[in-house]
């Protein structure tokens, strides 16, 4: 009830209603994670997680944004090429060069286009392919949800695929033969240039706006952020073209980017098992908002609007 | 084409390729609107227009926020009571209370939950009710898309609704007998406390990230940013619960809003008409981008990701 309260309250004073006597509320989605069984947190490997380190912010305070990259069977070739480039430290003391307003920010080498200047990759980078956009996909036979659940979130309609789906863990789309990871809020995709060059890894953008779902397909996603995305969201926006920066001065250098397996004193990080009775609940709660501010149930959500909660494992239970 | 090419270099150097010949390409949604008759561009009345002046930023650099006010039939009551507020100076002096990730940043008094300190309402404000947040709509039966357009953003299917569209220049959802505007990406709402309070207009707020769709018929939306976005989406996000500002030091001050009609010097702006053959011809292009940097066309898109082009009135044609 608490986060349903000091939205009611903050967003206009209306101290009567506290006072009242109600009927059980129905939890929020927030209210439905929260009382997750351990059992249904997922461990999230420090090896699968990036770390990117950017310098302080004006007032001197650090700015980590941490990733979680994309698991098999999508993006494989660029996700070897992403622990190369961190294993060879490749990224530290480039920048962030394009800010986006709902769209994306992106990082990597800012004289990436200068061929006499591009910083030069490590060795043991890996061909990709645009092939591997997508990936071979037998959506198998879904169990049922749990009892009282008649939304599922596995198998969503979806304007821009045959259907979507939160499965394992990822939101993912998919025309029958073939899936792929999709563009949300937070999405990690390879910067590029035009086809059939599919990107390396060493350019990457994390989406901050309203999911640009026309990319699914068209570039690799390789990862999400899952914590201090607001490093990113927050930057100016360039004023140049597609939001580059027009200066140096405007970029935000980047300190170090590292897999978590390789950063000391990392917190440990877990997703909410999408397979979980947990997560059931909460995207029916998510689609049909019950809790207390609500009137109207939505009676539906799209893929993008039911991310998969995520967590730093309490200290009480490390 | 210079934009494609653009983010192509950008991306990823590929010098190679842009002195490769090439057959004519497809235009990008955004050259399809370059294109446009000027006779497809409709004016936005100046008392249409909301104008957000914030206080400068930290470089002294002015900070302009311009919202376009929803017309009838929707959310009247509260852009009336908007129209009062303006009129009245009353947000002056207050501030941004409220910037929370991939959702909203709010504006009103900061003290509003505190009813010795709140602020006076001024005189002539209308009772609002929840039965607004809908209105009556018969979807009239809408005319062929131009000759070569298949994709018909008016009619799309919508998790969130029986369709949605863009209808007479916004983003509507419908249930066959009720329409509402839909929150996007940039949509302004109304903040209120629990129902059947349905908030005055005084408490607004901005959406900064995936369009928060279960919000639709359970908040009033009254308009939509139109200019300036990234002066919001950029502030930094409160630490308090839903994103709420802890102290009054992290609030960024509102100098004034008016509506545009007394701001003097304002440019004119317009919004491509969503009737238009131009129009149709975009929002084909956002569902099926055939210009050079895509390979796969999504086929579909929704109601959220076809914005309606905006721009200011170019001095050569003022």
């Amino acid at each position: 009830m608490k986060a349903t309260l000091i939205l009611a309250a903050a967003l206009l004073a209306a101290p009567a209603l506290a006072q009242q006597a109600e009927a059980p509320a129905a939890p929020s989605p927030g209210e439905i994670v929260s009382a997750a069984p351990l059992s249904e947190w997922m461990a999230i490997a420090p090896e699968d997680l990036l770390v990117m380190d950017l310098a302080p912010d004006a007032r001197g305070k650090a700015r980590r944004v941490v990733i979680q990259l994309m698991p098999p069977p999508f993006s494989q070739p660029w996700v070897a090429n992403i622990r190369t480039l961190a294993k060879a430290q490749w990224w530290d003391g480039l920048a962030i060069v394009r800010s986006q307003d709902n769209y994306v920010v992106q990082w990597g080498d800012p004289d990436g286009e200068d061929a006499a200047k591009a910083k030069a990759l490590p060795k043991g980078m890996q061909p990709t392919s645009e092939s591997d956009y997508v990936a071979p996909w037998a959506v198998a036979a879904l169990a049922p949800p749990p009892a009282g659940v008649t939304f599922d979130a596995r198998a969503l309609p979806d304007p821009f695929a045959r259907q979507a789906g939160v499965h394992k863990g990822w939101a993912i789309a998919d025309n029958a033969l073939e899936a792929w990871p999709v563009h949300c809020y937070g999405s990690v995709g390879v910067g590029r240039g035009m086809s059939p060059d599919a990107g390396t890894g060493a350019e990457l953008y994390s989406v901050i706006g309203h999911a640009p779902r026309h990319l699914d397909r068209n570039i690799a996603v390789v990862g999400r952020v899952i914590e201090g995305i607001e490093h990113l969201s927050t930057l100016p926006r360039g004023t140049g073209p597609l939001g580059f920066y027009e200066t140096p001065e405007e970029r935000t250098g980047i300190a170090a980017i590292r897999l978590g397996s390789d950063v000391e004193g990392l917190p440990a990080y877990q997703y909410l098992s999408t397979e979980s009775d947990t997560f059931a609940r909460y995207a029916e709660a998510r689609a049909n908002r019950r809790d207390p501010f609500f009137i109207v149930l939505a009676g539906g959500a799209d893929v993008c609007n039911i991310p998969v909660p995520m967590r730093q494992v309490p200290a009480s239970e490390g």
